[in-house]
């Protein structure tokens, strides 16, 4: 039985067809990564209807041969650029009609692979492996589970160690040793912990004064990477009584999430989930302060396909995991965000991660 | 006095100019910071002859704020993307020719925006900003300076701390921890902690299986972040005595990395530095095995202008960093790269990073 990684290359080669091309030159890393299984990066992918080649350079020779020893290499001296070493592939190879991902590729890369490649007609194409990667299989979901299991114990590492006079900074650093410790790879991203009004910037960067007990309340978004599959939550934390307008916000974002998620499901239109969460923060009375997307697909990437967003145009299918993350957030008082990441399942939506939220949960510890 | 990121982008007003454009759009992250001090990303860039302009998001509208005051912004609504954002302020700026950053912007997005401004020239051009942050003021090297002190203090925890009995992965993890400890604001890159003949990727990965004490040497690649600036360093370490080999291998190493900083001074071809590199390696009787440019700059970004490779047509000026890193693999066998961070001074170099790497320093703990 072919591997999964093969299987991907094969599931592409079919849109290589649809769009009557003789290839597609894959060029973005995470994409390379989950066509090959390949780690590194500065690696283009060729993908032909009978036959693939991984273009490459020496500091990756050994690591492709060890990662995805069926893909056929070719390694560049090191005199010669990556986009030049594509181009000639690309001629050896006899490619006359070339799909290039348009959203993965420079402006100057392509005009330096055009201007070797006179004969060869190119087309940028959008989305062709992101759409791929959009359905997850039922390893890809497994593995996204253990990052969930990975960055919750590294929340209860987070909580039961957090202190009230350390810096934001401090208890950030924390987190990306206890996701470590706790068997991610690395933090999904640069955790956000956020201490009273410093939170009311959605991706606010930890400060290393002040101390997170002089506010009432703590914003803390992070998640964690298990064989390279991403988690993402936002919790809130009180550290002191939660206070009356704390909870009136609180309420209002909880609702507004349980309400979307309550219509997620195979053939709902992501635009429309989002709108769901929009309409209760506005009926709650806090209409203009939620001013980002809904949420977003997660994988290999931290943002991925699909987009939950009002301009979105992405349709929900069995498969996908998707973050779903309505936020309030007032200028000078703080913010309040909460995260949740959600599997649509064939009649409906689970939701994967488990970190208590409601309100009475938030006691201070 | 204007402060620095305004002298920046006044600087980068004089490009504008002698490019025969009305303005300039930025819009890859590290320029973007390096000329406005923000932080963040999806954001774009836009610098007049008399204005600029940053165009982003509501996620971003409070942090713009905080961090560029002086830099006016237009937060573009929620229901659009931020390239039809960048077109239509375009359109109302009046600007009818306008240079983007060819290496910084997709082909995708670079269509979306013509599509939207169909009177508007664009012009790619290539390593504008680049340039600017080649050269470093006092203010930049003072920080670097403090980059690799954090990097040099966490090498000392990473050594005093190493346990033959642990994995790649968990004194990595180490690493990581130990920079954050001495001042880091994270790891400049993921470190690459690679005992034995995983050391002959130059780009390792840590493995989680098998104890560090099983090979007799450890490769080392780490580097910390102070405000944004960036350290890079490689060191070797035996776990057991030194053997023969390595010390051939290593002699080797060395005597290329002393001999190519020896040639570093302005006006002195990055080519050139690295063929001095090259030779050493040929020399001593290792041709074929040193398949990496010799060093690259480091700034905002862990791997910027200027080049040392073959194909650089770079020109070494004052107050340029950059690493010095050759390195001699051997499948089966292993790897071993030295890397130091030197800065171009008026008259010849100064190597900035301290961590002793003669032979006899090497003793095993």
């Amino acid at each position: 039985m072919p591997d999964r990684h093969s299987r991907r290359r094969d599931a592409l080669r079919q849109t290589v067809a649809t769009d009557g091309c003789g290839a597609i030159l894959v060029s973005t890393v995470v994409n390379v990564g989950y066509l090959t299984g390949f780690s590194g990066d500065s690696t283009a992918l060729i993908v032909m209807a009978d036959r693939d080649l991984a273009v490459s350079d020496f500091r990756y020779a050994e690591q492709l041969q060890n990662e995805c020893p069926d893909v056929p290499t070719h390694i560049r001296p090191v005199n010669q650029k990556l986009w030049a070493a594509v181009a000639d592939a690309v001629g050896k190879l006899g490619i006359g009609n070339l799909a290039f991902e348009a959203n993965g590729m420079f402006v100057s890369d392509h005009d330096t692979m055009r201007a070797a490649l006179p004969g060869v007609a190119t087309r940028g194409v959008i989305g062709r492996v992101e759409a791929l990667r959009a359905i997850k299989d039922e390893e890809e979901i497994a593995t996204i589970r253990r990052a969930i299991l990975a960055a919750e114990r590294a929340f209860a590492m987070f909580r039961a160690g957090l202190r009230l006079d350390e810096s934001e900074i401090d208890a950030a650093d924390g987190m990306e040793h206890y996701l470590r410790r706790c068997g991610s790879s690395a933090a999904a991203f640069e955790p956000i912990v956020a201490a009273g009004p410093g939170s009311a910037l959605p991706h606010a960067r930890p400060a290393a004064a002040g101390r997170i007990g002089d506010s009432d309340f703590l914003l803390v978004d992070w998640g964690a990477i298990v064989e390279g599959y991403r988690s993402d939550l936002t919790r809130m934390l009180v550290t002191a009584k939660v206070g009356t307008e704390f909870a009136r916000v609180y309420r209002a974002v909880l609702a507004a999430q349980e309400r979307a998620i309550a219509t997620i499901r195979p053939g709902a239109r992501a635009s429309e989930v989002d709108a769901v969460a929009r309409a209760a923060i506005d009926e709650a009375g806090f209409g203009g302060l939620f001013g980002h997307g809904l949420g977003h697909g997660i994988g290999l990437a931290i943002h991925e396909s699909p987009w939950l967003r009002p301009d979105s145009d992405d349709v929900l299918r069995p498969g996908m995991v998707l973050t779903v993350e309505p936020g309030i957030y007032r200028t000078g008082w703080g913010g309040i965000r909460i995260e949740d990441d959600v599997l649509v399942t064939p009649d409906g939506a689970e939701i994967l991660t488990s970190v208590p939220k409601a309100i009475e949960t938030l006691s201070p510890y």
